[in-house]
């Protein structure tokens, strides 16, 4: 089922449609994170895709249990943010032909993905604790601090060793 | 023109998408706020949308003399990641009812909005610098100390006044 038909009436109602979008926008990014990880040439980004798909199949099982703890039924709500930036990606990933320029866009698409994430979890967690659903804050924020990391060693390794390699 | 229909050979070409990405971008964000602007009932969150509406206009101008510096003619290329961001932030805001409630569901559109802005322009100044383009890091810089700014103003509105008042 998606919230779309259903209207939003309060907050705990929004709460739970952001909690359906990103639990849909985990599982597309388990999708695209294997074409991503079969593209790449560089082997420090290779295993950090690798590594953020454990992550993410770890973040799905955190959010399954979130909705029980909430007593609802895990499910999804089509979140068109992130087809449109998976779609991005994957349209940047066509056109580029060098492999290692095509490092260079993966990783920026990825960084594009984990920002929408940053976001999403930051106004989860700040619902959860304005609505008293103190017991998922927990699981949100271990979340919220993967995404981040992700973020922070894609930017890394873009500096250091992508972006050189590219040029 | 878009690159799309031009291959993305070297690091050159994947800056030069990147800038016409979120040139596009920008005008999108332009067309989007009025909207949400006319729809908050929270004058502290309207005046956040306003004074971040002329940032807006600001950006794009400041990313027409990046170009300029590039001795390349301003143009977009369609965002699908923007598309979808804001497609999502319209029905989501088309199906909420409470007045309150919509307040907080813009705002946390909004941040998903900046988020994407802060990942792409720090891809931009990232492949600004490896590519040897310093003189156009400055105006770059500027415009993602002002997402950052807007992102952290709306988390504390959203927590200080707007989710309360939505609860």
């Amino acid at each position: 089922m998606g919230l779309f038909t259903t209207p939003i009436k309060t907050l705990d109602d929004l709460f739970l449609h952001t909690l359906k979008d990103i639990y849909y926008a985990e599982h597309q990014i388990t999708k695209a994170l294997p074409n991503m990880i079969e593209k790449t040439t560089n082997p420090s980004l290779r295993d950090e895709f690798s590594h953020h798909l454990q992550e993410t199949h770890e973040q799905i099982r955190r959010l399954e249990q979130v909705f029980g703890l909430l007593n609802e039924q895990a499910s999804g709500v089509t979140c068109e943010a992130i087809d449109g930036i998976i779609a991005e990606a994957k349209q940047v990933i066509s056109d580029v032909g060098d492999p290692k320029v095509l490092d260079a866009a993966m990783a920026s698409s990825a960084q594009a993905v984990e920002h929408y994430e940053i976001s999403r979890y930051g106004t989860l967690i700040a619902l959860a604790k304005q609505l008293g659903h103190t017991n998922v804050v927990g699981p949100l924020k271990a979340t919220l601090d993967e995404e981040k990391a992700a973020d922070r060693k894609l930017t890394e390794l873009s500096e250091t060793q992508i972006n050189r390699q590219a040029a």
